[in-house]
């Protein structure tokens, strides 16, 4: 899922999202697609957090709902506000009944619990809410996870109450394996139409990441969409997809390319690095995207001439 | 014609500047395009200042020219540098040889000349250069004025023999009908493929600007093409063609875009303002393009529904 974070996939217009060119090379050099197929997605993802702050719930909702707000008619997966709360708001304070915190626009107090949470994601409109979950830090001990982890279960029983459309839940449970596995149980066993893994790529390595990754996705119920919150590099999403996982989100594809990163198949091109000043070659030889058909082609053909 | 400054017409891939939608509501609301009609400009324009600042001729011509650089496969009109000289370098000298400046860039010294503009313009490759001109304040004198065109003649005549490629000759005069008349004549006798009017647009106003362009319009060549310089607005456009005008150059429809300044069928909408926070309807309701449409069909569509 492309992450439209304040309800626009930057730098992309909606139309040009709904026909992103085949870039097989970038997944794998061994990975041949059909030139036909094109990476047209489905589902994007909006986040409750930026949007409750701005433009607010109740201009989206007069605007006609999250859809039309940025004129988008597929779906769209709304996150919980959870991780932004815990990860953005400077300024917070964890209570049973939600989190307290300061707004990073204007310094306003706000507060989001499970209900609230849910409430938000439904007058949004969006296809598919997630429950409100904490999200620890890394680096925290089993006894603070495990704390953390039984309020983000008693938050999934008040999410599911509230529950108004499609609702996914969220085990968590840190690096710990026994506590991932509690989750996944308490979790899978809740009235929820998918479970997602979240804690996930939080500072934790890549080993230690698809340890958990891949031992979650072997507990997680199969009749259920499993969906891996937050992550990340192509080799990733193959590692994830062969664990099991059937979705995905991560600013990582918009945000690298704006800043000049890009997932290439001889791996990631910085390409504001010097060495590429007077580089003529496709950003990937393996990709048939317009840019670099462009660079491909360019060497052979000259420019026009005014007769 | 849309201006690349850096050689990249800004926010707009040269796909998506080759068919751009029609907007005939933007030039007048009585004037009816047909749908089938794309505005698909056939020449662009490049300056020469900000090329040869960076990335460098040298760099250009080692990459294969600016049609390659930015690769657009229509054609390329570049101006001279004398305009840029004049209103972006802050130190400067000008002589009878030429003018010396520094980069606003890194400070470093640089130099024009007829024959220097020229030969840059030549090694970029583009299908039409400008002669070198320099371009006097507005609010100067007559004398001051007509000292400036007459040095600006005589580079013409330097900008003539060092032609390697289609050349314009510009015409310069001020807001004196004595000095445009005079200066039409000159650069008409010349042998240039077409004759542009420059510094206009440079601080006097539209009545002041329109009487020297009608005048000036009805004296220059039958048989070559009329370019009026940095001009301007959707009206001004209209004006201009009125009094003769072939073809025009402004940044003013990317920046104004850029900087949330839409020209409309009521006149210039600032969309960053708090009066449109909750408006629904299109940036334009005459306006067929996709934005517009979108707006205006968006309230009787609903968003999607995950079953």
């Amino acid at each position: 899922m492309p992450v439209g974070t304040a309800a626009s996939v930057k730098s992309l217009t909606t139309e040009q999202l709904k026909t992103l060119s085949p870039q097989s090379s970038v997944l794998s050099p061994e990975i041949v697609l059909s030139p036909e197929i094109v990476l047209s997605p489905e589902v994007i993802l909006c986040n409750t957090f930026h949007l409750m702050l701005r433009p607010g719930i109740e201009r989206i909702e007069k605007l006609g709902g999250v859809h039309k707000f940025m004129s988008w008619d597929r779906a769209i997966l709304s996150d919980s506000g959870g991780f932004q709360v815990f990860s953005l708001a400077s300024i917070r304070k964890v209570r049973e009944e939600g989190v307290e915190f300061r707004s990073h626009i204007d310094g306003s107090l706000q507060f989001l619990s499970p209900e609230k949470s849910i409430e938000i994601q439904s007058r949004m409109g969006v296809d598919i809410a997630m429950a409100f979950d904490e999200c620890p830090s890394y680096g925290l001990s089993h006894a603070d996870v495990e704390r953390s982890m039984e309020l983000t279960h008693r938050w999934a029983q008040r999410s599911l109450a509230a529950r108004r459309s499609p609702l996914f839940g969220v085990v968590q449970g840190g690096v710990f394996a026994d506590l991932r596995k509690r989750s996944v149980e308490e979790i899978g066993a809740m009235d929820f139409d998918g479970v997602a893994l979240g804690g996930i790529a939080v500072g934790e390595s890549k080993e230690e990441m698809f340890d958990i990754v891949n031992y979650a996705a072997s507990l997680m119920p199969a009749g259920k969409p499993r969906y891996l919150m937050g992550v990340g590099t192509p080799e990733d999403l193959l590692d994830a997809v062969a664990a099991g996982i059937d979705m995905f989100d991560c600013v990582m594809p918009t945000r690298n390319a704006r800043n000049g990163t890009l997932f290439t198949s001889r791996g990631k091109v910085h390409i504001k690095n010097a060495k590429y000043l007077e580089d003529e070659g496709p950003l990937d030889p393996q990709c048939d995207c317009l840019t670099c058909r462009w660079c491909t082609t360019r060497s052979t053909t000259s420019g026009s001439t005014l007769t």
